[in-house]
């Protein structure tokens, strides 16, 4: 009895249950609590938005915390229907040592703790665990399966490139730190400070709370800028063609797989019409 | 006798039922008319370029005005001649309910409302709609459909690549405001206010009016710029490259074409040759 | 006899006459010198390196003003020589209105009229003048061919990006000027004062002396640069590829040419071998 | 005897005498003293990190000058056994003089003169190269060889797009002094300070210390970012593709080699099955 009714569940919560079926009903309504639930936590910050609100802020921050609550049990509970953890010993103490469990679990904590009281700083660190919730999104699309099968395959050439780049970070602030410590002390005074003009001109932000004065430094600056910042984008640029490649990999073999399966159809009803 | 002029001003103003024989004379001189009438709302503008000169751009826009009008009227009148509106029931009310038909209209009507004189807000919303007159431009170049082709081949990697972006930012934006809130609560007292500077951050626009300033918040600014850059600049990074190669894809398939007609032509052109 | 001596002479000074040889002793020199010339030029302008030099500055600009004086009289002298110029009617009068000869009068004008006196704007005009003789060191390389072989390959896509981004720079100057004009009427109070944030945020420059200010603005500012960077940069992008296309296109060419002659050479010299 | 334990230490310390088998335990060893010796260097110029702890600071520094001391007495000693040099007449007089033994030299003299009190500018001069240290690891890694690949490959397109940023950098130049010297005569008085801006704006880092303010200059200044921001970036892209064909290439043939590898094992090891 309880058994079937586990099963059913199941088949509602766990999306790789019905595949190629779209998310189930219950999901959707979990997906839109999801980006509620954040959207309020970003405006719960907010003064401008949230005095005077205080109270349906904590109420409605209440009514998720609870939604998440009974979807992270009932999670917890069908963790045996699923094969992915039905072959260890306890499926269900293993389902909630998984990374999916942990972060369920992170995005509930702060419900419960933003009441205790406690120091602001404490408060705010519960708060912006709110956040975490997104990431839960993150479980129910493949992007983040995509950005990792981009990241493992191009390993080689990411760590390569990120050498390169973490060696002309570290020689173009030093360059800048010889040239511009005299001029600037507060500013280019020691190599970890110097690194921050670096990582803000290579980067090509330029915030311009540091820039060189001196002509040496000038000179300088125009010369890494000139080489470094085409070094220091190489790792990004590597990342964003391999995701590139992974997708449209990945497209290209559904539209197989859908072809595949349109001529099977057709073959095997074939014998129907003929009949 | 009405129907045979109305086949005239279609085949003058419709640019499709010309095709291969470029924009008619007419249409040359809507398409100079939309440019002008845009420089100078534009103009309109800038007090350094219009104080004084206020009748002058007034009489310009109330000409413009006539023109368009008129433009307007005698397509709602050539509707039934396109056979895209002529199948439809009543061809001009379907027209007139087209994006084209409607860009058409909020081009005119700031004209008329400009001179019913209303309050300041309302008069610039209505100048600023001028503006629309370029879209119009837009219909009659293949600019548009090429990046709707784009948009549309691409919709899956774009819509991973905008997900990792946004929680890039939401991320980024959550950590910033733990780390820099107290120091700079005017400019990272909230997730909104951080998140305005991880906008101008992630797009290496960075004006300089917010940055970071504890030691805590350059580090993790520092982090956030390395990694999030190429993350923030996939979905813009995908439709470039896209666009491109449907642009590249509409050259080859029109080269064939040229190259087919003329193998036709010469095959066509070989007997008489003969005879 | 002075046939002989001008063929000699249009052999030294034409690179084309000597292809596979490199530059001839004399355009080596005149490389030299415009490189020299145009730093001289350019150090010229700031106070700190001219201050007290002024005598020496101005004996070096008369002395290079000499050299590419004769220099532009021989390569007149020698036009009827060059296959180019030769099969035209005045072929010295036909050259005189080429491009490079106008580039080369150009580069020397400035000499004769910066010691006529004249007033401070006339003068730095004719001294900025000087800098074209860097482009002279154009003709020589095969960068501006590529690059204009580039251009016209991609005409269509580059006219359909720009076209984009255009309408993208005014529909985004609008919004902005609809949004903070009343907040910051100096900075915003146009469209084409708004032209100015937009292109130094599309760009991503972001020098910082304009940005929005209020909370309409910024959120718009925000959609802008997210949606708009790529779309500015495309016509960029396109023609980076395209340069790169040609560049690698004429490099396998020359390798194809040199197996080519290798191969020639190996034939006709394998009978040599053999007798 | 002598020559059998230099033949141990040569194993031990030349990664290349140990193909396919990683780093040997001493060279692990090596590297993690750079990476600390370094991060030391680092921090040791941040007072609000080395202050008070100046004494901790010199004993590291002493303790890895004397490691990296004894490191490279035993290369200069094992340097005949490396058949890189051995074919010369004077082997480790060689070995002395390559590129690698004069970086290892230069990252060890600084913690010698570091304590013969001096000027604080040399001082700090020698305080900075410590930070060469980290070039030893590049000896190690494959990074450099890729990149030096990728730089002569394409040096011919790099040599060309380098030309034109150049002309481009210094034809804006001389359009802003043009435009602004009269208006900011500290910033633009000179192509050499306008081409300071140039190059802030070009590569888009745009810090906000220099930027145009008369209407010519926004206006010149917007045409020169629209324009040249592609043109500048155009080496830096072009390095950057060079280089991930280089890595992906190395990479595709390491992989055909070792499935060429395993097929020779499963052909010579079949029949050892037979028998």
């Amino acid at each position: 009895m309880a058994s079937a009714l586990r099963r059913r569940v199941y088949v509602e919560l766990e999306p790789r249950a019905r595949d190629g079926q779209g998310l189930s009903a219950t999901n959707k309504f979990l997906v839109l609590c999801i980006i509620i639930a954040s959207a309020l936590a970003i405006l719960d910050t907010e003064p401008m938005v949230s005095s005077g609100r205080e109270d349906g802020f904590r109420l409605a921050e209440l009514a998720f915390g609870a939604i998440f609550t009974v979807e992270y049990l009932l999670r917890l509970w069908i963790a045996p229907d699923n094969p992915v953890w039905a072959k260890h010993r306890f499926p269900r103490l293993r389902y909630a040592f998984s990374v999916q469990a942990i972060i369920d679990l992170l995005a509930i904590v702060p419900t419960f703790f933003a009441f205790g009281g406690g120091g602001s700083v404490l408060l705010r660190f519960f708060r912006v665990l709110r956040i975490m919730r997104l990431a839960k999104l993150g479980r129910m699309s493949s992007a983040w399966q995509d950005l990792a099968t981009a990241l493992s395959e191009r390993r080689h050439e990411l760590f390569l490139t990120i050498s390169i780049a973490g060696f002309v970070l570290l020689v173009a602030s030093t360059l800048m730190y010889w040239a511009e410590a005299d001029a600037q002390p507060d500013k280019f005074g020691s190599i970890p400070r110097a690194m921050w003009w670096c990582i803000v001109t290579l980067t090509t932000v330029g915030y311009g709370d540091v820039f060189p004065m001196t002509v040496l430094g000038k000179g300088l600056a125009g010369l890494v800028a000139l080489a470094g910042i085409g070094l220091i984008a190489m790792p990004t640029g590597i990342l964003a063609a391999a995701f590139s490649d992974v997708v449209q990999r990945r497209r290209e073999a559904a539209r197989l797989a859908a072809e595949a399966r349109k001529a099977g159809v057709s073959r095997s009803s074939a014998p129907d019409r003929s009949a």
